[in-house]
């Protein structure tokens, strides 16, 4: 069983149910140390009020989720998608976010290039450093499930992500997010946690349901899928990170529908039992 | 534009609509040079009288679909699983398919170890290898996608592939299907077809939706997606495979509804203008 204190819940797990301040206090409540705030519910209330909510309850924050979606070959929508990062790494500075979870973007249907929407995500992140380095927050770059290349990610696997790091030279400015749910199915997974080691800024769990319904938001709670979660923790662990363990459920078949406090206690008992 | 004479039709384009009688028929009506066989179609007619009617309309046979799912713990669950693949590749034999499609099987959800199932999976192929060459059929082992390693397929990536074919030390009776759906995604996807060369012993098309609802029965049509088929052709010759190309679409909200005759036209269209 991991420490307690390093537990952190993503807002996405309660996010039709709770607003930001309700989760806030409802993650207090519950004795649970730390939040991950989704950025939807943060720009409800803006940062002054929501930084002020999380002190007021106590809470650590393990990251902001997220920005990114810059692969698009218009020159114009790229231009614009990295400002948007850029306004989220200030925003999540303001709350007191170590990282900013980044999200590549996905494949053009009229150019179907990958090579090319890939090389425009390098270059992007390349013109994020400074921005990243004077807001003190990392971008986290998170290899998504290659079911989500088409749409959201063109960043597949975690020895692309090492790659892009090796490539960028700033360490202090762009690491990697390692969730267990994209990748778990990767055969050079224990290569690729390994070879990050101070690379890793945040780590998610969720699990992968044996009869997966959605492409998205269909994740299973710690413990209800086949994903040996302790193993890939204790990989992480090995690699040298010991920051928050945030799980990070998007259910809308079943987590989504319940009551938030039970969400809440069931992500405790299997932080305990399953994670 | 490929070369017609490459162009085979898996039978699962119109699994619903067609028997295999049906299936052979229609496809040499449309002058489609090549069928790819389903095997629960096959086993409706046997396998006499499915080379009987291959032969008579003139059909080539680019392989049969599918066997394997030998990952289990449960050693006589295997053994059975293993006594299914020979008696495929005594199917194969007998239908003139130079090749079996061999899927893995996926992960068993109470021991939930990724590494075993690999382990397994590879040391039951070194099983086959004597009855596939006694066959003179190629076990033509699949990558699948990684949304489907959980239930079908532990061997998710190319390079894995190829890693086990190096262990196996069988190139003349274990190969590698190819297949652009479930390997698009991989940034490794051109490395390792050219590391796998002359194992490429199937080579299956199919393109993926940008507005994908399934995770196994949703796939589309050359040029209704984002996969840049094309470009994976050309890696795939470039590797040295001059075999037939398939055209592999499982297509429950669409194609499976069509009239089967569309569908045959359809594919004919686009493997002329989009593989």
């Amino acid at each position: 069983m991991p420490d307690e204190r390093r537990l952190s819940i993503n807002q996405i797990c309660v996010l039709p149910q709770w607003s930001l301040a309700q989760a806030v206090a409802g993650l207090a409540r519950h004795g649970v140390p730390a939040i991950s705030v989704w950025r939807e519910k943060l720009n409800e209330i803006g940062v002054a009020e929501a930084r002020r909510l999380i002190e007021e309850h106590g809470l650590a924050v393990s990251g902001l989720c997220f920005a990114g979606l810059i692969s698009s070959p218009d020159r114009a929508a790229a231009a614009a998608a990295l400002d948007d990062v850029r306004r989220a790494l200030d925003e999540a500075a303001a709350i007191g976010a170590p990282c900013l979870v980044f999200l590549s973007g996905g494949v053009d249907p009229a150019e179907k290039d990958l090579a090319a929407a890939r090389a425009r995500v390098l270059e992007g992140l390349a013109r994020l450093v400074p921005h990243a380095r004077g807001a003190g927050v990392a971008v986290a770059i998170e290899p998504l499930h290659p079911m989500s290349c088409a749409t959201r990610s063109v960043l597949t696997t975690l020895k692309l992500a090492n790659d892009w790091c090796d490539a960028l030279r700033a360490e202090d400015a762009v690491g990697i997010a390692v969730d267990t749910y994209v990748t778990w199915w990767d055969p050079e997974l224990a290569a690729q946690v390994a070879r990050a080691g101070p690379r890793i800024r945040a780590f998610h769990v969720s699990d992968w349901l044996l009869d997966t319904q959605d492409l998205r938001l269909d994740r299973g709670m710690p413990g209800d899928g086949v994903i040996d979660i302790p193993r890939i923790r204790r990989l992480v662990e090995a690699a040298g990170y010991a920051g928050h363990i945030e799980v990070e459920i998007m259910s809308a078949r079943n987590w989504w529908k319940r009551d938030p406090d039970e969400v809440v206690r069931t992500i405790k008992e299997r932080y305990a039992t399953a994670v």
